[in-house]
């Protein structure tokens, strides 16, 4: 909380100092140009059942639990990072979300960016426009033009911060005898991520990396050896949705990647700034670097696939959860093409889908339980075999 | 049953004669263009229960009824119109639909149309070329060029159609004291205009509304007097979804007017085909026609509502239905922003969201009969008042 606060009163002396403070819901955001410009990026708070049942006078029940309640935070005025915002990154990429930026706007300001459904050539172009379009809004809020220099420098702060949290995901998933920090952990900072300064936090997860590297040194990892090594697919966990993780940990499985917006999709890729020389080859770059974005928003998406046939390779694991957030039609069917694939390669995948309610705790639990079981016994099967 | 395999002997005479034959779920499907090429565009299976458990295998449970039913007639191969077409016609207005297409996708040709998600120049710019994409389609399904001719003459023809759906339309709303047809038949005649050969059906309806037009002549209502008039707004019905239907008949109101898809919202614009002399003309004009069309998956979409409280004016209603299939989010979450305009204007408006399982005739009888008890008590009140 004092950290919250903390960071806030930072949003507000940028904001004083006429530096943009933009709210997000989605990683589309080109964040290197409202960094470039001085200003904060931060996610809104999404992840809270307490502010579901207020928003549901405006917002009809069955739609993904993250939208409602960051639409509460708004609606309750609660969520500090809402309310300092000059204004709110709407987008299209889910449907849900772009009709209730409507019913938001009425709150608060919000700029749309129009994602496209395909990534064709044309597509790619207006894509293009929308991220010109977005710097423009930052100028207007700042009053000033935004340089070249500037976003070139925003954009290098980003990546770093990207480079740090892609050292994270490397120290948690790749040494396949030692995980040197526990999944709440992981996904905690990467949550943390989405809201304090991208130089102090590149500095902080740098430092803990370093602690990390020393503890594999020593071999020394927070799980037991054996326990099964899970990737988590899908949808992002904004704080504080830790149920997953919590129902993995107390049935004894070590979650050591999370591919989802809050994970490996948001700092997977970095912005190339080798030779930008002019203001049309950074836009391009940018464009470059959000295109690779594999949201399920995307039709075809073929490209996710094949990533998370490489990521399960490289991390050694044992088995992956796709997990959804309720009513996230296109998480939700692209799970079937996934886990498809997944069968075809004899990967192990449990499917959750669930929402912020506490009510399918113990039945998440039992259900991976269940999964850790099968896993366990398939390790000591080949064990056994390779004797 | 005769006429639907009636309908696909005549479907598969076309395809012999190399005319195509396609598949539609949406009504952004340019059919004046399949028309013109000689074919047949129609709507598939896709509102029964009875397919559903089977496509639950490939998709997830909470998705729309619709989309899974249809899916599930392709899958149990039970759809002749399915079976029989060249290739069914898949869009982006509805991101479970964009997502299980590629699904669909192992089981039948899809051609996709990108519809975007808001109506800018730009927009529509690329949404005139899908246009193209989709005439070029057809022409490779018929090996040979589609003239301005033959495009002009299939515009001419389903113009047609869609004035004598405008003419039953008056017929069943615009007179307040005669109601000269069923709801369940008015319904059940838009229902059949997205199977039957366009020219036969345009003159069969002209026929009926010839007949309708001598029963309000001769005062003839199927309703009592003073029976609340009722519009539905929202999803589409397709048969043998008459679940609300059913259940405003029984308790007593007279349903005067569908605003879905598969109602008011396919047939109320007409392709203007005045000194049409060229082909790039002919494309702008299905534009112009196509983006008048106010579906949910527009950003913003206010003119809905505009639309909506004048055709209330028109029609003299008492109340209106909004209606929604379950996990529907464009109509769902646009539900607040029709409802709230509506309460402005003092126009009594319930909400029912359902599907196609049986479960909820009860409940939903038991709502829509409160809500009629509500309107007939504030008629009489008024009527009161008058004296």
């Amino acid at each position: 909380m004092k950290f919250q606060w903390q960071r806030i009163a930072e949003i507000n002396q940028l904001r004083a100092d006429k530096k943009p403070a933009v709210g997000t819901f989605c990683i589309f955001v080109p964040e290197e140009i409202i960094v470039g410009a001085g200003g904060a990026c931060y996610g809104l708070c999404g992840g809270s059942n307490a502010t579901i049942a207020d928003t549901e006078t405006e917002l009809p029940r069955n739609i993904c639990p993250l939208i409602k309640s960051a639409h509460g935070f708004k609606f309750q005025r609660t969520c500090g990072y809402t309310q300092f915002s000059d204004f709110i990154y709407g987008e299209t990429t889910c449907e849900a979300k772009k009709k209730t930026r409507e019913i938001l706007d009425k709150h608060h300001p919000v700029h749309v960016m129009n994602i496209p459904h395909m990534k064709r050539e044309k597509d790619l172009k207006m894509w293009k426009e929308e991220i010109e379009d977005f710097k423009s809004h930052v100028e207007e809020v700042t009053g000033k033009k935004l340089s070249l220099e500037e976003m070139k420098e925003g954009t290098k702060i980003v990546n770093e911060k990207r480079k740090a949290l892609q050292r994270l995901d490397a120290l948690r998933g790749i040494n396949p005898d030692v995980i040197p920090i526990s999944a709440k952990d992981g996904l905690l900072i990467t949550q943390i991520g989405f809201m304090d300064d991208p130089l102090r936090y590149t500095q902080k997860v740098n430092e803990l990396c370093d602690e990390l590297d020393k503890r594999i040194e020593e071999n020394n990892s927070v799980f037991e050896k054996d326990t099964p090594r899970l990737m988590i697919l899908g949808t992002p966990f904004a704080p504080p949705n830790w149920k997953l993780h919590g129902a993995v940990k107390t049935t004894g499985g070590a979650i050591i990647n999370e591919e989802s917006c809050i994970g490996h999709r948001y700092y997977k890729d970095n912005v190339d700034l080798d030779s930008v020389e002019d203001e049309d080859t950074m836009m391009d770059r940018l464009l470059q670097r959000y295109t690779q974005v594999d949201c399920a928003c995307f039709t075809p998406n073929t490209q996710r696939i094949d990533k998370i046939l490489q990521m399960y390779k490289d991390r050694k694991a044992d088995g992956v959860i796709y997990y959804t957030l309720s009513f996230c039609h296109t998480y939700n069917v692209e799970s079937f093409l996934v886990s498809e694939a997944l069968e075809k390669e004899g990967i192990p995948c449990l499917i959750i889908e669930s929402d912020y309610s506490p009510e399918d705790v113990g039945q998440i639990k039992t259900r991976v339980e269940a999964f850790l079981e099968s896993l366990t016994f398939k390790k000591k099967a080949k064990a056994f075999k390779d004797l």
